[in-house]
C-alpha cells in the first residue's frame, strides 16, 4: 500500500519564496509516498508576457530554488512530490510538471495541450506523456487541460501508469467529474490537485480556480476531495496493483478488448 | 434544426412481433428527423446460445420483418430511425445497429466491443464505426458498451459525426454520466437510448437495465432524459452545426489542439 495525497493551496503570483514557505508549512509533519501539488506552483498563473513570467521560472534540472526546496521537503515526507512549475529552458518557457525526490528531479513532463493564453507564455510541450517507477508503483504525469483529451490518460495508462498525478489550475467546471470517466475507462488512480482563489491582471483578465482537488480510484470512486476553497491536504492509502486489473466483467478486459485497427 | 429523439421501451425476449407492435404504438403520431431505439430491439437481450437467438435475428439488408416494419414507421415519422437489432449474417450473428429510412436500411454498424456473454452469441463487429448524412446532419453509430472505450466516439467525431446515435441495453451504472464526458471531449450531440426492465435466463443469469435514456448537447448539457423505468419518448430540436464548433475557448479548438504524434 502507498500513501498518496493531494496538496491544495493558492500559489502567490510572482513570489516563489512565498510559495515555498506555504508548501513547507502545509507539509510539516506529513509523511507520504506520493504528494501532488497544483500546476505552476512556483509562479502562479496569470502573466501578460513570457518576459513577465520568466523571472519566476527555473530549469527542470533541480538547480533552481523551487525544485531544490521540494527536494528537501521530499526528504522530510519520505516520498515523491509531483509539482507543476514554470520551467525555463534554452528556447523559452514550458508549463511543466516535475517529480521530485530527496535525490532531485527524477522526471519532467512538459504540458502537451496548452490552455487559452498559456499559448502566449509557453512553448508546446515536447516531451510526450511520461511515467516512472516509484515505491513499486508506476506514476504518470499530465497537467490540467490535458484532461480534456482522452488520449492523455489513455497514453499514460497504455504505458503502464497505475497512478496519474495531475497538477491543475482549473477554471472550467467539468474536470472533477470527467476524471471519473478517465479513471473508469483506463482503470487507473488519479490525483488531481487543483488550486483555489482568483488572479486578476492589470489588463482586466481574471480567473477563478475551482479547488475540489481529489483522489479517484480505478473504479471511479472518489476516495478524497478537498473543499472548493482553502488549503487542504488529503491522504489516502492505495494499492497501485488494483490498477493492473483492467477487467470490467469476467469476460471484459478493457485493454485486451481494444480494437485499434477499427479506430481511425 | 432537426427534431431528434430517444424512444425507450423494454423489448420482449423472443417475440419480434410484440416488439414491432410496441414500437408501432409508441411512435403513433410522432414526427421526427431522427429517432433512436434501444440495442437488440428486435430480439431482447439474454440468450444462452446463438442457436436460441438465431430465430429472432434477421439480415441487415432490410429483408426481414423487423427492419421492414421500421422502414414503414420511418415513412410515418418522416425521418430516420436508428435501432439496435440482432443481425443474421452468413457466418453468424452480429449485435448491430441499423439506420432505417422509408427507403430501407441505409447503414449497418456491427458492435465493435462486445460485453460479457455477448461474446458467446455474437461475432465481433467487422464494420468499424460508421456515420452517414441525413437531413443535413452527419450521424454516427455506436452501441452500448462501445461507450467505455474513448476511441469509439472519438473515431466517429473525427470522421465528422455531429450526432452520435447510441442504442443501448445498459447494466453498468456509469454510462449516462460518462456520455457527458464523451460529448464534451468531442463536442457532439449524443442520443443514448437504453431499455428498462429485467431479463432472467433459466440458468439463473439475470440482468436489470437502467433506463434513463438521454439526449446530450456538445456542451454536455442533458437536453432530455427518460425515467429509469417505463416507456418514454423525448424529442428535442437541435442544430447539428453546433457540433462543428470544436472551440472550448477562443484559442482552444479541441480537434486542432490534438497532438497525435505524442499519443502512444
Amino acid at each position: 500500500m502507498l500513501t498518496v495525497g493531494t496538496v491544495q493551496f493558492a500559489p502567490v503570483r510572482g513570489d516563489v519564496e512565498a510559495n515555498i514557505a506555504a508548501i513547507t508549512q502545509l507539509l510539516a509533519g506529513v509523511r507520504a509516498d506520493l504528494l501532488v501539488l497544483p500546476e505552476l506552483a512556483n509562479s502562479g498563473y496569470l502573466y501578460a508576457t513570457p518576459e513577465d513570467l520568466a523571472p519566476h521560472s527555473e530549469p527542470g534540472d533541480g538547480s533552481g530554488p523551487f525544485l531544490a526546496a521540494l527536494s528537501r521537503l521530499a526528504g522530510q515526507t519520505g516520498g515523491m512530490i509531483v509539482t507543476g512549475f514554470a520551467e525555463r529552458a534554452a528556447h523559452g518557457l514550458y508549463n511543466s510538471a516535475a517529480a521530485v525526490s530527496a535525490a532531485g528531479a527524477v522526471q519532467v513532463y512538459r504540458k502537451t495541450h496548452l490552455f487559452l493564453d498559456e499559448k502566449t507564455l509557453f512553448l508546446p510541450g515536447d516531451t510526450g506523456f511520461r511515467s516512472f517507477e516509484h515505491a513499486g508503483a508506476r506514476i504518470g504525469l499530465m497537467i490540467c487541460f490535458d484532461w480534456y483529451f482522452p488520449e492523455s490518460a489513455r497514453t499514460l495508462a497504455l504505458a503502464g501508469a497505475q497512478i496519474i498525478a495531475h497538477p491543475s489550475n482549473l477554471v472550467l467546471p467539468h474536470c472533477q467529474t470527467a476524471m471519473v470517466t478517465r479513471c473508469l475507462e483506463n482503470r487507473v488512480f488519479a490525483i488531481t490537485t487543483n488550486r483555489y482563489g482568483t488572479e486578476t491582471l492589470a489588463d482586466g483578465r481574471s480567473l477563478t480556480f475551482t479547488g475540489a482537488s481529489q483522489v479517484l480510484s480505478p473504479r471511479g470512486e472518489r476516495l478524497a476531495q478537498a473543499p472548493v476553497s482553502g488549503d487542504a491536504i488529503a491522504l489516502v492509502a492505495v494499492d497501485p496493483a488494483l490498477a493492473d486489473d483492467k477487467h470490467v466483467t469476467a469476460r471484459n478486459d478493457l485493454f485486451a478488448d481494444r480494437r485499434p485497427a477499427l479506430y481511425a
